[in-house]
């Protein structure tokens, strides 16, 4: 939590005070968005320091700053072919010298893992993804799972001398990753393995860095020893390519998966090996081993459990994903908020003096929901890093972490699908509130709606994740388990009190008592409880049908189990935002969050609506809802003039940021035009000229061609 | 409607019927789609013939027949760059010369124009809007509103001499078209108009075909004659490029907008005038014109109605969008189910035999939802289209039309949004439901969803454009209209039994009775009408408080004219789905047409039902909704049986719909696999290389920058 100690004697600050960093926090140049930021009844800076802290904005600036000023990391106008994109997001990859953020520094300011994320990240995905597959992804699970035999591939990774990839995803298998069906037969005569792939159904593929760059790769596959016994499936360190000459192996064949809706800096790609021979020691270990005639040995019997201990690294991709999603949406939240405070459309008196859009009743409902959901996201984004890096580090110290790390498991399980289509849906909604200009490539909307689009299904495809979270959901309540006892994070706790919970009913009687963050609180802890209720219910209905489990898996998701994940998802996003608001000292930032809070809760209540009617929380013909929606108008007028400084308050620098529609002058025309004018070629005449003057391609082409 | 009459005598069939035509409907080859196939309870041929009738599938494949034969249209696997993709776009407008459907064949046979629409949509976006732009829009502006004093130019387009283009929105002004900036004088010395952009944001913007092609615009600009007395916004024809050279004149300052979220093929272009002088002649006079000394006379005196006559082509447009919804998101739809019948994940034994995706519920309600909202858009759109057509033919006669032209403009207002958000939405749900290989480009996902995007915004962005039609359903109950006169239609006929209606109450007792497709219409009835009244209410309100007429339309679009257009519009489009299914004799494709209406209808009722709740027509804690629940259950389970052969009913060949996971034969990997290895450089070393394994780019710069 940020020290607000300062407050209120701004005066007497040392020089070194954020608020005065003007690195950090600069002077905003003059322009359309002036009157709204005179408006805000707070100061953005502070909130800023409230949201995120100080030394947490440090490391993200220090990183902005450093791209800012490298040659490498400058934005190029021109229109990139694939071929370029990939070279640029491959060559950031020196990234990794700076270091920024190393074993060192985590181990002492763990936490600020997080904003070394997000100030990556929010510059441009792909870069990102390829530095956290090289730089993280690829050595961790190495490390974690391989044996001190490949201690000199940690050597390689540590000097940079080895690019690696993560192979899991076949083509024919993706969620279902015990049907993999690449093979690795252990050869007891040469002491190595035999990895084949059967057939192109079987060719590993997506994996990132494969396409183009990588050496090596960790592949799944299917361990066979001696007499064709079959010991499921192990990892395995591969060599794909030479790391001098950056040719494939022969037995090999390794390409590109191509063009893809974004991310198209990663090099995605397929391999199928031919009979292709690795040394026994690069088995990685941790789940399994073989001695040398082939015999097999775990300690870890099932099958389920031994995957599940060697892709430990997926749960952490989770809460990266729930984390980058907020990344996005916040990016397309602040450019088309400014550009709704800048842009200006029709107005009350004949047209003399416009309004900025903004004021317009509609524009508001199309951006704030999603801004509030932003700052949301931003608290509950940066509570689920903190617990996993919490988690991380009791694990180190050999404490027993089951309990919070199946939490995470369920609460995270839920939480990146539920982040992943908020980002999808408010930055579509920022696109089209953008208007035409919205549509342009340089607005970077798309950009953001395509990259994020990848996170929708990459580590657990949303619709299949989200069943872990029902799926634990429903077995607490079955079990009768103690609620309290299971859930150190408090995302289950107060559902101890469930059959209480379940007999309440809305008292609010005035849009105030409506909007009040503690009985909205209250609203939706009713409405988890009645989901939950309700699933279990269909699921005793589908045991007594005569249903197995497998079948009642399937019979339960629609309008039960997945309406359930969502809600306990939305749920714990409000419960934290509270939390976090109501550990706060009074202030006119804390107003302002309080005042969101209680926005995002009634946006949800008005979301699930006949859920409250058809479970008796309201009553028959009453006006409940249009309390709740009296609120949210009310509460629309007043965000309005706050949302410049929110925006303000969470915004990355404009160069980061790379909109010519938020620029935070807010002098859209300007930098559209130096935007469209920029770009090589806009005002050339194209070399296909003579096709539209002259014709001259239709001569030679047969005029009177018919179709049969 | 369809000739059903052949029904159950196939053998005594002459050679010609269309059910043998083997170009339009081919054998499938073999696959995973054929159990499907035989499950499927109808025949898809005669589900086509009664969805499109004879001669509108004769006319599609007539065109995609032609352009699988041209080399013209033959798709690249390349990665495409923009000016590639403008080449093709532009190359690809000869299909003119061929005249699949010319002015004599709309004399004869005018509906068929939606089938040569619908044709060349399927295709590609980027090539229609040009070659509708080209010989649509430009020509048809100008022919209807100049006067034969534009005889040359008329003649010019018909010889395909000059490429047209239609210049109304500017840089800061778009849906307030009265604020633009542009300025056209009029210098009765030289008997000319001088045409002036005072800055960047009055740059006439976004203009198809301005930025690299045409040669001539129709530029809309505020007409000043002597003494600076101002007329209103007027449309001139105004030369940009030499019709040999294809450089702009001078005066003329024309560029391209740049790369696009979508549609990139059409040079969208910008223009600024710099006291640029054309021809007195060239002022397009159906609204005004004035004489040699510069009096203005015009016979409309309403600047806004004026302008309304003079923007006729763009309520067509409207109508147009509405149609091209409909293509992306039936492509879209037909590539998720035939891919979710073919991908199989899991299985109830141990995965011995896994399920096709499509098995599982999750997956069916991902998809089926989207279906039937094709389903139901193939007859609305059709219907909408045939109505446009029908006006257009009765105002050639000179009839009164009205009475029609409002009710076509309101319903078109809600239904361009309906259709365009609906494909937008399905588009996106079938890229997730198509997993990673749905985040190929070459699965053609995301193309559709870019180039629907626009569809979004322009010719009148959809939040704007909906309340063209609360407006008028406001204004008809305030002045208590006669609901069955204002209506030829039948968009509103209903309510003219308005206030008996707001007293009815569901009366279904069983899942039975709520999917009955009577009583799904009235329960939609009841909602139009409870949700206008109750926006009605909203207005008087405002009146009360004192509100004028530009507040009070501010003030009602949350929570109620918003709804209102969009619940009017979807009630619309299950009406005409309603008649057109109730006018069909019995079938098996009947039967499996009303299981999709109620499908339709019941889904819509789940989506509103808090308002349902709210205005009493559910009980307090009833169990309606679950009624309807149930009954969305059940059909889930019978039409994913049938959802292969509706989609063999509404697809285009393989070769248009071009996406490898939507081929008709199922065969995924197959075509996924030939997809991705024909891309060039799919096994190619990169020619930075040296980059991934030398870091020579890393010894010349300074390897210790460092920031600030």
């Amino acid at each position: 939590m940020a020290d607000l100690s300062t407050q209120g004697r701004k005066e007497k600050q040392p020089a070194v005070s954020i608020f005065d960093n003007r690195q950090i926090f600069p002077e905003f140049r003059c322009g359309p968005l002036d009157q709204y930021r005179q408006r805000a009844s707070f100061c953005y800076k502070r909130m800023n320091v409230l949201l995120e802290g100080e030394d947490y904005i440090r490391m993200k600036h220090k990183v902005w700053q450093w791209m800012e000023q490298h040659p490498d990391f400058q934005r190029e106008p021109e229109v990139s072919s694939l071929e370029r994109i990939r070279e640029l997001a491959n060559k950031r990859q020196h990234l990794w010298q700076q270091q920024f953020y190393g074993a060192n520094e985590y181990l002492v300011t763990p936490h600020l893992l997080l904003a070394f994320g997000q100030a990556i990240f929010s510059y441009d995905f792909s870069t990102s993804v390829k530095f956290g597959l090289s730089s993280g992804m690829f050595p961790t699970t190495l490390i974690s799972n391989g044996s001190a035999r490949l201690g000199k591939y940690v050597t390689k990774i540590a000097d940079n001398r080895i690019l690696g990839a993560f192979a899991l995803t076949e083509i024919s298998h993706g969620t279902n990753v015990l049907g993999m069906r690449t093979r690795a037969t252990y050869d007891p005569k040469r002491q190595e393995f035999i990895i084949h792939t059967p057939d192109f159904e079987a060719a590993k593929c997506w994996v990132g860095n494969l396409g183009k760059t990588c050496t090596h790769a960790i592949v799944y596959a299917q361990l066979y020893v001696p007499d064709d016994e079959h010991q499921g499936l192990e990892a395995f360190l591969v060599p794909i390519r030479d790391d001098r000459t950056l040719l494939p192996f022969p037995g090999v064949t390794v390409g590109d998966m191509g063009e893809k809706i974004g991310l198209n800096g990663i090099d995605n790609g397929f391999v199928m090996f031919n009979q292709y021979r690795i040394p026994k020691a690069n088995l990685l270990t941790k789940t399994g081993d073989i001695d040398k005639l082939g015999n097999y040995t775990s300690q870890i019997k099932d099958d389920r459990k031994r995957l599940g201990a060697s892709l430990g690294a997926l749960s952490v991709g989770r809460v990266n994903i729930t984390a980058i999603a907020y990344v996005a949406l916040s990016k397309a939240v602040t450019i088309a908020i400014r550009y709704a405070a800048s842009r200006r459309q029709f107005g009350p008196t004949n047209n003399l003096v416009e309004w900025p859009v903004i004021e317009y009743q509609s524009q508001q409902y199309r951006l704030i929901p999603h801004l509030a959901t932003t700052i949301a996201l931003r608290v509950a984004t940066l509570w689920l890093g903190k617990e996993i890096v919490n988690l991380t580090i009791k694990g180190f110290s050999g404490e027993d972490t089951s309990r919070e790390g199946t939490e995470i498991h369920a609460i995270s399980s839920a939480l990146k699908p539920v982040a992943t289509w908020a980002a999808r849906d408010g930055i579509q909604e920022c696109r089209e509130a953008c208007g035409g200009h919205g549509y342009l490539k340089s607005s970077g909307l798309g950009d953001l709606r395509n990259d994020n689009d990848a996170n929708c299904t990459y580590e657990g495809e949303n619709n299949t994740l989200i069943q872990q979270a029902s799926n634990w959901l429903i077995s607490l309540r079955c079990k009768n388990a103690d609620f309290v006892a299971v859930s150190p994070l408090e995302t289950v706790s107060f559902l101890k009190d469930m059959d209480e919970l379940l007999q309440s009913k809305s008292q609010e009687g005035t849009p105030a008592e409506a909007m009040d963050v503690r009985n909205l609180l209250k609203a939706l802890n009713w409405l988890t409880a009645w989901q939950l209720e309700t699933t279990v219910k269909r699921v005793e209905e589908q045991q007594r049908d005569g249903k197995n489990a497998f079948e009642t898996r399937n019979n339960i998701q629609v309008f039960y189990a997945q309406k359930l994940s969502i809600i306990y998802g939305e749920r714990t996003i409000y419960h934290v935002f509270y939390k976090f608001v109501s550990c706060l000292h009074d202030s006119v930032e804390k107003k302002v969050l309080e005042q969101l809070l209680s926005f995002y809760g009634a946006h949800l209540i008005t979301k699930y609506a006949s859920v409250f009617y058809r479970g008796g929380y309201f009553r028959e013909n009453s006006h409940e809802l249009k309390l709740y929606e009296k609120g949210i108008l009310g509460l629309l007028s007043d965000l309005k003039d706050e949302a410049i400084a929110l925006v303000d308050a969470i915004a990355p620098t404009d160069f980061i940021l790379n909109s010519p529609l938020g620029v935070s002058d807010g002098n859209v025309y300007q930098h559209l035009q130096r935007a469209i004018v920029s770009a090589p070629g806009v005002f050339e005449r194209p070399h296909w000229w003579r096709d539209v003057t002259y014709k001259d391609y239709l001569k030679g082409s047969n005029l009177s061609f018919k179709s049969a």
